[in-house]
């Protein structure tokens, strides 16, 4: 498979997706879409995505393409399952999923740039977006500590990365993006660390994709 | 397993929990959370979800209870594999963890209450907040009739009921509680026709349960 990757540099969702991909070894091709720009509402990507959010997964086999970051996560555990990204027990990876979950449900549609545009068209100004923004990463946050406290070995579920890995550390970025300190939450701070040494993590991180802008 | 769900009879989230129950054909214990009353704020509730959301599925054999609808999902398609509430292929899996993901992370977390109730707290006016809810059914259902026109045979996927299927028809239901018409999203329509005559959807019905107020 020839994987062409549809992400951008800094948005969240295509960030967890390319961790996924390095932790699993694959190679694909990156292809930037610029959301700042309005890329995404153009005709070229549309009919890539109709959508209009990143990321998307061609895997240049002729099938359609895959959507959604967690559908593409689990996808990818199933095609390719070394490393696993899941655990095996049922009750196990109902806490993984959980936990991404609590990440991909419950903060980051929250925050994303359509929603932050539309509090904007909707007069809703800086200060109190920058209050919403914040009030969804705390209540995710102060969920997600002590579940990771509990289960958590140095990744979120025990010694080595998992999907919940996957959404937490660009949660994390987004969290820093918005000034909200990680004090409160030692469990999540403690991944956040160990991630900074891991060369697929690193792989992932936006400053290093080829359309980051310093 | 002595299962007891909390739930709120017309929250979205876990009503597609009690469509997955009675599909699998498992009792459960009914516990309502009064969510327009603000019990999900009291301790007793806190000590049981400290995030404060529904459903929590509680399986009362001293294990930490599961909560997010799709985890609670997956891990009861996982531990009674009988009717298979996903397809068996890992592409046909991913475009079902997709049409879940559009709705329950892109539709439902930006209109669920505690949304509501925060944009009135912004001094967002009422039909402001009307055409926000409906902006996100509109973008998310017009992504999904597509792909449930093209892989769809009565249900989402397929001729059997998915967990795409557990999620589309709770969104349905909130779609009409805001008065969005599925006149659109004729593949839609057909799906909510249809599990209009299957025992496990009316089981699941919100009128249908001990905490409904008509």
């Amino acid at each position: 498979m020839s994987l062409t990757l549809y992400s951008q540099w800094r948005a969240t969702a295509p960030y967890r997706v390319r961790i996924g991909l390095a932790l699993k070894g694959l190679d694909y091709a990156y292809e930037p879409v610029d959301l700042v720009a309005g890329a995404q509402h153009k005709p070229a990507y549309r009919a890539v995505n109709i959508q209009r959010l990143v990321p998307t997964l061609d895997l240049g086999d002729g099938t359609d393409v895959l959507t959604q970051s967690l559908a593409i996560l689990e996808y990818l555990d199933e095609i390719h399952p070394e490393p696993a990204l899941m655990p095996k027990d049922p009750m196990d990876r109902a806490r993984v999923r959980a936990m991404a979950g609590i990440i991909a449900c419950d903060i980051h549609p929250l925050n994303n740039m359509r929603v932050q545009r539309a509090l904007e068209a909707m007069d809703v100004a800086a200060p109190r977006r920058a209050k919403w923004t914040e009030r969804w990463i705390v209540d995710g946050f102060n969920t997600l500590e002590p579940m990771i406290a509990k289960y958590g070995q140095g990744f979120c579920f025990g010694d080595t990365p998992t999907i919940a890995d996957c959404c937490l550390i660009p949660q994390i970025y987004s969290a820093a993006r918005y000034k909200v300190e990680l004090d409160a939450w030692p469990a999540i701070q403690a991944v956040g660390q160990r991630s900074k040494e891991h060369p697929a993590f690193i792989a992932a991180l936006p400053e290093n994709q080829p359309d980051a802008v310093s």
